[in-house]
């Protein structure tokens, strides 16, 4: 049943038919990819030998536990759990384990690490294991589709970027009917565990399986993993979330030589828009990282309740106090969810999505008067092709695809008509001419840093090792991560003193809340104290490509060392 | 005259106020940048010790000898010479030399090497020289805008990207006025020598400089350096430009990220688009080093006459079969310049010019009857937004400006209206969704690779010794690039010897062929002999992030390689 399946599996959408053999027997490797194969992976001290696990108090949630313990009956409550040194070996640890591993969402680097810790703890500590991957995403569990792993079968992603070992997807377990093919296939396959690598809503959904399968009596625990390149996945006890590393140093990569090439170039300003969905977390590190001259951050203009107006004249002043000093050139960072946090462009958005599924859009423009006056004015304030992307590129349901907006070629262009404006008025004198990037599919499936290798592969073993002990509903969480990979702690986080409730369609529906930036945390704060300098004075870093070997191979990125505390240069 | 010529001078755009400091100085380094300042650089083992230089045979021209001697009276003919070992010092090697460098157009990672060559060369071979660098390229020349480079300047931009040390310009000397300016230079900086670093444009008039000051006796001696990123500028003595190699690999590192992806996603076609110019050397190089599913070379589409349905078609239909085998996805890697070998575009973009020059374009769309009727339909044939980008995004001189066409975007909404039509025709069954990207600013400044580092290097080293040796007129040429450091050949090749005349404005002008892809060539070839299976079977390769350290640090490139004879896997 396990080679069959894979031929007749349904590798990657969930919807079309499969590869044949998994992508990368068929693929050639580069000379980095092979050397990487091999590269041998520390782990926290506790893992070293002997450990025990032990219980913490009893937890609550993130917010309105009352309603979380209605949602949550047999695990609200559960305490989070630690590895700790133990004299003797675990109890029951003779005892094969059938365990299930899916990855949920978007890729991030270092998922493949994370399979092979829950792979290498199931050999070194429950020999005779089985481990079973999931393929395509939840959409794997509900229909019953798998493979197998083997040791053959893994060794080809050690270290390796990507999900495609058994890919990903978008699928949640939500209605009963789902729930219901999840509990077959964890039946059929007489699993003891499953666990479910994914952002927050996929770990919301881990738990409510793990809620699932303890209510109907099912033996599965459900162990979940925090994967997100957007670094808003995170908590006291589970410190960062795995892809965010590695994604922040392939940006600051580019970054930096766009960087580079602007005051090598003397000429252009690069507007680099970056990944990281509503939070900007990303674009923080970045500028944490590389040091430009103008950095949005989604949540302090939402903060302060800019306009779109506001954030113009605010890139326009530095580029004229820049232009007075002789510097036509820079580099400036827009987090993706830019216009998520501007609640104007969100108001224009909504009314649009009405009108436009209801009215004919008149060449004349008089359908522009169904808007209230303050979105009229900001739509005539949007560049052209700006309004055109509003008007044409729609999703199927009629709405306004906020994803695919250029927000760099936006801004560009409003910043360039807006010095045209002060150059006719004689308050500046300078050059411009915008460039714009975006960066986010490249730093997705990169080859893992050495620190998501060695991380991802420290949360697979706590998975495992959580399974083993009897635990379900709890986040693998590893901690102390500033410090050297052996004092790094292990334990468990109860997924339910995570969650909160959003009121959705009358029903409470729990939910892991996205972790924002904080403007009183100690990245922010960094950032805020030298922006100014930042922004006049070139103080570009070019962080360089990711090193695996040598002295520059091991750092850890500036968001998780200023949240422990630690200063960074 | 040195450090107040810096805070006079005029950084980096040729025209307005300069950064009081070389931006370095004020700079923070990364780590991996300060690990770079320390790098140690091999030389070839000509250079080791005492050598000599020997000249070859006399030389002639690439086309129409006659009209290049006409041009270049006094060096038409010259032979290229070769550094061969000696028992002795240089003849004069107790000379003080005093030498003047600058770089020109765009950046390349690895000219701040050439600069620290030609440094160390003289600090070794010709203690209490003097060097000088002009700032913002040729105009610094015409201005007398240069710094002095000490060893405490240089220092900070070792093996370092950019041309921030002295900046860059795209000015050209060649009006009489010009080049007096430049005589004018060169008598009051009393230079033996003067060293451009820039690409086929440059290196002509580099050459023309040379044969300049022969005529009019000025002793100052001029040597060129093959600097491009395109790879366009080389011969059978000048293997390879600097920059290729390091951007071809941070390119190919995006690609192979890219690649990763869209095998684990599962539902995108990404659609690159790659800078370099009108030749489609870095496309193919990178096709090379990542197998992607579909790779357009722009000189074969020229070659057979294809036209934009032909491209469109040859792209749709191998999105086609992958279909019907279950992969909706891929990758397909787009030259810069690829519209500029496609007749039927150039006639548009032609016409268009002369209409919109000429004519009212009214709302009716009548303007479009003064069109051919071929070109008529192939603006029909064109995506909306492209049509806008037609007609809107003009130069100051009205004219399209075609390197701002996005043809990645075009090329995916041209394929998806014809998907659609199999679609409904019932003969393509797949989804598609596409995803656009340009890497391009990226590659330009990244910290050069191991080889680039080196090679820029041995290039200053090279030139040098040829002005050490009282040569002009040659091009610094390091061969033998596919062998160990220590046997790379030293020599310069007669620039007269590489240049055919154009007919521009009724004068023939010299002009440096730019290399094209050779259709005949092995790197070509080997593309040609393995792009069906890439199509159809993924054989995607993720070269990774460029190493410094390590096994995998000192990889040479494919296109080197295979031009070398070398088979490369």
């Amino acid at each position: 049943m396990t080679a069959a399946a894979v031929t007749n599996g349904d590798v990657s959408t969930g919807k079309s038919a499969p590869a044949p053999v998994p992508g990368r027997f068929a693929s050639v490797y580069s000379e980095v990819q092979r050397n990487r194969l091999d590269h041998s992976l520390s782990l926290p001290r506790v893992l070293h030998s002997n450990f025990k696990v032990v219980d913490g108090p009893g937890s609550s949630a993130a917010g309105h536990p009352d309603e979380i313990a209605k949602l949550f009956p047999c695990l609200f409550g559960q305490p989070s759990s630690m590895l700790v040194p133990s004299d003797s070996a675990a109890e029951g640890s003779d005892q094969k384990l059938r365990i299930g591993v899916v990855l949920s969402g978007g890729q991030a680097p270092g998922g493949h690490n994370v399979i092979c810790g829950i792979f290498d703890y199931l050999q070194a500590r429950a020999k005779g294991s089985t481990i079973y991957g999931f393929r395509g995403g939840p959409a794997g569990i509900m229909k019953c589709k798998y493979v197998e792993l083997t040791s053959d079968y893994v060794y080809p992603y050690r270290n390796q970027g990507g999900f495609d070992m058994i890919c990903s997807g978008r699928d949640k377990i939500e209605t009963p009917e789902q729930f219901k093919q999840a509990e077959e296939t964890v039946r059929k396959l007489d699993l003891d565990g499953l666990v479910v690598i994914g952002g927050d809503d996929s770990n919301t959904n881990a738990c409510l399986l793990a809620e699932n399968f303890r209510i109907k009596n099912i033996k599965t625990r459900v162990i979940g993993c925090p994967k997100t390149i957007d670094g808003d996945l995170k908590s006291k006890e589970v410190p960062m979330s795995f892809g965010f590393d590695t994604a922040c140093k392939i940006y600051a990569e580019m970054i930096g030589n766009v960087m580079t090439d602007a005051r090598s170039t003397g000429k252009y300003y690069h507007f680099v828009r970056l990944m990281g969905r509503a939070a900007s977390h990303i674009t923080l590190e970045c500028a944490l990282q590389t040091h430009p001259n103008i950095s949005l951050i989604g949540e302090e203009v939402y903060a302060k309740k800019l306009t779109l107006k506001n954030v113009t004249d605010y890139i326009v002043e530095i580029i004229c106090k820049r232009a007075a000093l002789g510097y036509n050139y820079g580099v400036i960072l827009i987090p993706e969810g830019l216009i998520d946090f501007i609640p104007e462009v969100q108001k224009l958005i909504a009314e649009l999505n009405e009108i436009l599924a209801h009215e004919v859009v008149d060449e004349a423009g008089l359908w522009k008067n169904k808007l209230t006056n303050q979105s009229k004015e900001l739509f005539e304030f949007l560049p052209s092709a700006i309004r055109e992307q509003l008007m044409l590129e729609r999703d199927p349901h009629g709405n306004v695809q906020v994803a695919k907006i250029e927000t760099e070629k936006m801004l560009s262009q409003m910043v360039e008509t807006e010095l045209e404006k002060r150059k006719q008025e004689g308050v500046y004198k300078g050059q411009f001419s915008g460039q714009s990037h975006f960066f986010g599919y490249e730093g997705r499936c990169g080859l893992p840093t050495n620190f998501d290798a060695t991380y991802c592969y420290s949360l697979g073993y706590a998975a495992a090792a959580l399974l083993q002990y009897g635990k379900t509903g709890l986040i693998s969480s590893v901690a102390n991560l500033a410090a050297p990979v052996e004092e790094w702690t292990v334990g468990g986080t109860a997924l339910t003193a995570l969650m909160d409730v959003e009121r959705r369609h009358g029903k409470f529906k729990p939910v892991i809340k996205k972790a924002m930036v904080e403007l009183e945390g100690a990245p922010f704060k960094k950032f805020a104290s030298l922006r100014d300098e930042w922004a006049i004075k070139n103080r570009y870093i070019s962080p360089g490509p990711i090193q695996f070997l040598g002295p520059t191979s091991n750092a850890v990125n500036h968001t998780l060392l200023l949240e422990c505390g630690i200063q960074t240069s």
